[in-house]
């Protein structure tokens, strides 16, 4: 990688392989979640990443490049640790808690590489379609978050307690 | 993991152990740093980490608990992409943008995690100091992001460009 145009490529790469592993990994949270409004918030959360997916096609697109993931380490961690939080908790309201901790620390992952790949995109004049996708998705990744926060502290948090 | 006071404690040391990772690596990049502004942020991180894990001692001490970690494969995946960006920038340039991304990917998975612990701790109702020194820490890493975006935008990223 010798400039900020290849960096641009790998991270895209890295968060279209990312993306791909959230798609299958949240229907798993969806069945376990006992929260019936948690186990919503993962559906929809699915349906935005199917979304999500389709505009970093059309951003590999749009770069005349093939769509393809990279392996992404650090995904593959925040996933497992999640995996990991899913299998040891040992009521519904303690997994349902940590599965949202788990979530919102794949949120946060996406918010930091779509923020990145947005400013490297400014600094290399990318169309403004290709910083739009982006943007589209960085807010996505935003309001996630923050419903997640919503759910937690609303009543999840107390039911574990 | 039976209760919300449960994920507190293994989340508490899963943080512990990512600090400490992260107080590992930091020399590393200030040492790969190429611009001098970039590394004197990364040894400036590197202190404030180590003021972060003294922080964490107080809290295990105020909870009756010994200090130690609990392996954090999302950590330990982050720092790993981190450090094939390291190694496989070409020049000096492209490697500081590419260790700007994946430091802010290290303070987003930080910010989750603390953001998470004080919002558990908050309903579980641990003592003010508890929750204020975790709050000391989540300031400092939203700090340190906002530092590095500064850094990446205003100079860095166009140098890699």
């Amino acid at each position: 990688m010798k400039d900020l145009d290849a960096l641009f490529k790998h991270f895209l790469r890295d968060i279209f392989y990312a993306e791909r592993q959230v798609e299958r990994t949240l229907p798993k949270m969806a069945r376990k979640a006992e929260s019936a409004d948690l186990k919503e918030a993962f559906e929809h959360h699915l349906e935005e990443t199917e979304g999500q997916i389709e505009n970093l096609r059309k951003v590999f697109d749009h770069l005349g490049m093939k769509a393809r993931g990279v392996t992404c380490e650090a995904i593959n961690g925040i996933l497992e640790e999640g995996k990991e939080i899913m299998e040891e908790a040992e009521t519904g309201d303690a997994r349902d808690a940590g599965m949202i901790a788990a979530a919102q620390a794949v949120e946060h992952y996406e918010i930091t590489r779509y923020g990145t790949l947005i400013a490297w995109g400014r600094t290399l004049k990318l169309d403004k379609d290709v910083l739009d996708l982006l943007q589209a998705n960085l807010d996505q990744e935003y309001a996630a978050d923050e419903k997640l926060t919503k759910m937690a502290e609303g009543q999840l948090n107390s039911e574990a307690a």
